[in-house]
């Protein structure tokens, strides 16, 4: 070596559990209750030490601790219900390349010098997309988020950068990452009422929209809102658009998080195009395709993102995606299962699921139980089971008085009759007492969905 | 079933190749050069067919892209030194969780009823860096990000909140996530000079922040910026900031991209600490800690996430974090890690990289070849090789005319030989010529640190 080290390191002796407070075991589960930070569950880390015998205990507890999580997992995965995602995967050919720090650094189409990266497979996944959403090879710009978010906050900004004094519209059913948007980016927001189906209230945008007409419009269009999978009337809204007078002062952002990969398959559906003037479209990766770790697919109008780097480069940033370090295994998940699956796999996925949602809504209404089945989804809305252990086991997703199972490719009749069969058993045993009536969900399904004392058929 | 599906899906013999365009193997590697969409590489996915036969030879075919692919991974990551990546990691025992969707949605400290989450274990992580940086279990809120700029753009936000009409400031060397986030979040942005190490000029801060006393101050402080490694003074910014007046009308966020998680361990480093009036931290998860794919730790004050979360409470937003989704992976690899190294290996492992780094630019000063190593950084900086095939085959990040390496614990003596066996050899035929000069560095790193024809000692 020749020279010492200028820079001094601590000393070995250093007490790392001098700090401050106690570490290791101690700690393991307490409850500190204060504001938002609640430790209810926790594995502390523990500071291992150097005895070697102890090592191998500490390697035989961090096994028992991952062999005990799995188990939970497996358990936790077989009574998955309430979130929209397909669980039913297996990347097996793929565990090879876990040893790899895979990082597609910035833009997928501006190569970096950093060499481990899977832009390859990215491009490939993007152009797969645009086809599946008609924007010509040479005329879009996309990438692969992180999730579903990063999707909405990527559209809105653009919307944004496209149009700095445009006022953004959402439906009262977007998913609430458009409203963060609007409050990061410092946005006026205008919330537009939503028909008893979950849908943008047209006659309501179009009201609103008169009153703003100096301003630009950046309309956030919901492909499946989250809590009742309603799709927005996509034609209506530009068809409102243009009677409120707005002509090509407008930006459509299509929050596709989990329908916008399931309606190209659906014959009726309206089309998600960008053949129409829509601007960009997102949808999640993790949702109906299925992928380890959550990601999601962003596309958009190339010409949106010139005029957007140009900015960007003005302030020295090299890229047009919000993050700049991004997951490079995300992409070969996407790549791998569209290449198994094709456009032809998920068809009969989607089949399947709409088939399946709608046998669960018929065996709901046949046990007297409120439910509802928007005609494009696979989001079944009922009313919200009466005790919490049952809504945790199955994971379901609550708002007030209703609860959704969303019926992804892994949810089989099978699971649905189990999942029916203890629901209709608890449910003789929570409203025996006939004092205790089923909640009315008139307001949130409609009349002629809900079974409640009052709106019975 | 006994039922029709109501939705009628798109007829079997739809052809998904009759969209738009060639799909297939003729659309692999052809190059669109239109703004910013270059196909350079594209791995395009191909439609299944439907015969079994053929299926066999897809199999085949994707095994075999996988294999090429992983091939390239293994040369791409010997080759590796530009990027703050440790890619010596093995993760063997948590191959077997990726079977699983594991998503860590929204707040860490609230319960999700979705069940397949790793919460246990990033409470853990957090805990972890909290008592780090010396914050209180029970004062700390934080979670773990999918990299250093999603904690940049936490961080910033935070301190808009905090101080709606405040200024960011900012060295000009700041990682330019920072940037983006001032243009995002449509914040007064200052920039701040920079001395030759990389490192704030305070003199420049304070006059700067002398012309806008009114409002408050929103700081980012670097710990180690992206390109020369040099850390910021914290105690003179905040000496500073008082110097102006400021009192506390300041927030200041720690960007400790990389140096955050290895200067604890250096023993003369200015520390970081919620001792001092700092506001948030961040850190990359992947950079020193190593992980397959990008992640990072971003720490803030329990009392300014009450703030905050009310106001997005106000707007039906669920929770604090920049992402809803999360990669609940990202966890399990940091506490696994941290686990098995603790304080102790990271200390050895500083120790090693800062000696590495050391050597490396003695021995490029050796060879006469401009060279800087900021104290407390293992970023070595020096005259940019002149061969671009050079600079990718060792996947250096390059600015103007300066290149670095990143001296990262996976960066042997081994490897550093054999590179500097490779620039000497090479660097012999480009300057061969007397007319052909290396380039001046000094404007960049210092006259003392050059030794081009001018400068040379």
């Amino acid at each position: 070596m020749g020279e010492e080290a200028k820079v001094e390191v601590l000393p070995e002796e250093f007490d790392p559990k001098g700090i401050q407070g106690p570490i290791g075991p101690e700690s393991n589960g307490v409850e500190v209750v204060l504001g938002r930070n609640v430790h209810k569950m926790c594995l502390s880390i523990q500071e291992p030490e150097t005895d070697e015998e102890v090592t191998g205990e500490r390697e035989a507890y961090m096994a028992s601790v991952l062999a005990r999580y799995r188990k939970s997992l497996v358990e936790r995965t077989q009574h998955h219900l309430g979130y929209p995602l397909n669980l039913d995967f297996d990347y097996g050919a793929l565990v090879q390349l876990q040893h790899f720090s895979i990082n597609n650094l910035g833009d997928p189409f501006i190569e970096s010098n950093y060499g481990v990266h899977s832009r390859e497979f990215e491009v490939g996944v993007l152009d797969w997309f645009a086809r599946l959403w008609e924007l010509e090879k040479n005329e879009y710009w996309g990438y692969i988020t992180n999730c579903g978010t990063e999707g909405n906050l990527h559209g809105i900004l653009v919307g944004r950068e496209v149009f700095p004094d445009g006022i953004l519209y959402a439906s009262m059913e977007s998913h609430y990452s458009v409203f963060k948007a609007a409050r990061m980016y410092r946005m006026e927001c205008v919330q537009i009422n939503t028909l008893v189906s979950g849908e943008i209230d047209c006659a309501d945008f179009l009201e609103k929209l008169l009153l703003n007409k100096e301003k630009p419009a950046i309309v956030n269009v919901n492909i499946g809102t989250t809590v009742k999978g309603a799709v927005d009337d996509l034609d209506r809204v530009i068809k409102t658009l243009e009677e409120a007078g707005y002509k090509d002062r407008f930006y459509i952002h299509c929050d596709g998080a989990l329908f916008g990969l399931m309606m190209p398959f659906v014959k009726q559906a309206p089309k998600v195009t960008f053949k129409k003037p829509i601007d960009s479209v997102s949808v999640s990766g993790h949702k109906f395709v299925g992928c380890p770790m959550p990601c999601g697919v962003q596309i958009t109008r190339l010409k949106h993102i010139n005029d957007f780097s140009r900015n960007v480069e003005y302030l020295a940033s090299r890229d047009a995606t919000i993050m700049g370090s991004r997951n490079g295994h995300g992409p070969i998940f996407l790549w791998y299962t569209l290449n198994r699956k094709g456009y032809k796999g998920f068809q009969k996925e989607v089949q399947k699921c709409l088939r399946n949602a709608h046998y669960l809504k018929d065996r709901l209404r046949e046990a007297k139980i409120s439910a509802m089945l928007n005609e494009l989804s696979s989001t079944v809305v009922f009313e919200r089971p009466k005790d919490e252990g049952f809504i945790r086991r199955w994971q379901l997703a609550c708002q007030g008085n209703i609860a959704h199972v969303v019926v992804m490719p892994n949810v089989s009749i099978k699971k649905l009759d189990n999942f029916l069969k203890e629901l209709v058993q608890e449910r003789a045993n929570w409203y025996q007492d006939e004092k205790i009536q089923s909640p009315c969900v008139a307001a949130d399904i409609g009349k002629e969905n809900c079974i409640c004392v009052v709106h019975k058929n």
